[in-house]
């Protein structure tokens, strides 16, 4: 059993620690949260029986093993230093750092201290996130793609009414490429590699983030734009496009429909397989195999890989910010 | 009975004479090819009987007095001048010219000989493509929009086998862009104006036009991102975004479903008129109504908003192809 503390007590924590407890890997110990009765509220139904409201305190605890942040994305990076320093592995929810300077300081450390960093990119350790990377080296030559995640959060109410909620603020490294956009990334660069070059037309809103926008990522032989926003909703699907070939996804994230359809035919062929269970499971499950067996040559392989594209990711993140314009605070602040 | 005149014997030019016999405005009097055998194969079966294998004295012909021209795009220009120096009014396949060089020229000619000039933009001229004109009126500020007119032709066979077939070939205008993405442009540019920037990412294809392409136009306050392709298929709906609002069309042309989506219910309302007959007969009987009664200042108004959108597309067509490196033999003629 690995046993894990929480830092963050949202809806999103309550998703983690509920396919976490399920798994049969992982016993939730400890909770970390600001005020002791919040720890408390959110741990207690899942057995936890430590609540800490220092940060240092928390990631000392001889009883954990491992450590899931699930806080505002500005603050992952400290939170996670300070587990690090006290030799705790660590799941980290995406987008994992606010930038490049302190995801290359994190996985220094990491290394260093023997510790495993994992970024809860949720979709890339679903099994049908491996099958459209499949199909695509199926289809040889792919001449375009095109990603769509786009939802209207009710929390944009919030800054229209003038305020700035953490998932809208720069102070919190927010916006909708950071938490939407990354997804779309994740699946671009695991499936397709890292683009050459990019762009990024990007809507501000009244918090100067990103409240939508759409990316190109530009590959030798084709162009994938990826749309996201958090300001409206698409309904559309996403494709990627091989000459007489195309493949039809209904997302790239919790992917539950992949047609290949045959432009001569018109035929459409069902490739998808059926997920079950908590929509966490997979994930939880790749990082328990991991953290078990840390000796493994291929578990060791699957870390590196996911290493790698977590790397890919948060480089291109920057870069595409860049070209909007948008700075963060944390990429302010001292090396 | 207007008495028209074909150049060209494509499908299209066959769609487009069968639509306007059957308007009951039209008449079709004489065909224009480079072979006798050709024009008149092509002219007997609507009643032509004038056939004529040297444009001049195609377009000098006293029993004319309009012309359609659905020859490859790289001709029109030359046509399209001989027939405004005799006097006829013109209706000319979209893309109408090759660059604003050409347009200017022509339209200036025109307006100085009295004729009508008319790109042959069906789309814009059917009802439902008002209605969503006039939805989108309703929705308030726009947040973002999405188009996609994608579909393998089969020319492109041609090329992989070696060919150089007219809509892919530099020397005739052609390329995704100024075959298909022409359809998006109108689109955005009569439903929300001509952008302040534009960006075209392209996919080159051997010939060296753009096979496919994302095009982003950059308005105020929203992106629109439009997708074209004539190497491969997409299947996705076009959307425009405002807030919890959003509009999904099946395509931006000939437009048969019109949904509107409430974000908060989720509940879908369908809008779109139910289009009837044959696919042209909306633009057959728009010309017609002008060249009726060219001295109505309601017919005029619309002659002069279709010349304002034709203009604002073909600059932003060249812009669009400036940004990707795309330069036709007909741009580097003198002028």
């Amino acid at each position: 059993m690995i046993r894990l503390g929480i830092i963050g007590t949202s809806s999103i924590a309550h998703e983690f620690a509920t396919a976490a407890k399920a798994s049969g890997q992982f016993e939730i110990k400890a909770v970390y949260s600001r005020t002791q009765f919040n720890a408390q509220s959110f741990g207690e139904g899942y057995g936890a029986d430590l609540f800490v409201t220092e940060l240092d305190k928390f990631t000392a605890l001889e009883e954990v093993d491992a450590i899931y942040i699930a806080s505002p994305n500005s603050l992952h990076f400290e939170q996670a230093m300070s587990a690090i320093a006290n030799g705790k592995h660590l799941i980290v929810e995406k987008p994992i750092f606010s930038n490049t300077k302190e995801w290359e300081a994190a996985f220094s450390a990491a290394k260093a201290n023997n510790v495993f960093l994992f970024e809860a990119a949720r979709h890339l350790h679903e099994p049908n996130f491996a099958l459209v990377k499949n199909e695509i080296a199926k289809l040889g030559e792919i001449d375009g793609a095109s990603f769509t995640y786009a939802k209207y959060s009710s929390r944009y109410d919030q800054v229209l009414a003038g305020e700035e909620p953490n998932i809208f603020s720069l102070n919190f490294s927010g916006g909708a490429l950071s938490d939407l956009g990354v997804y779309l990334l994740y699946a671009a660069i695991a499936w397709f590699g890292v683009p050459e070059e990019v762009d990024y037309a990007a809507k501000k809103i009244q918090t100067g983030v990103d409240g939508a926008g759409t990316m190109l990522l530009k590959y030798p032989y084709f162009t994938a734009s990826l749309h996201t926003s958090k300001i409206y909703n698409s309904f559309a699907d996403s494709e990627i496009y091989s000459a007489k070939k195309t493949l039809i996804l209904d997302g790239v994230n919790l992917i539950q429909s992949v047609e290949l359809v045959d432009g001569e035919t018109n035929e459409r062929y069902q490739l998808a397989e059926k997920a079950s269970g908590h929509f966490m499971d997979d994930e939880v499950q790749a990082f328990a195999r991991v953290l078990n067996d840390p000796e493994n040559p291929d578990t060791i392989e699957d870390y590196e890989r996911w290493t790698q594209i977590s790397r890919d990711v948060n480089r291109t993140m920057e870069a595409l910010r860049k070209k909007a314009g948008i700075v963060y605070p944390a990429d302010l602040d001292e090396a």
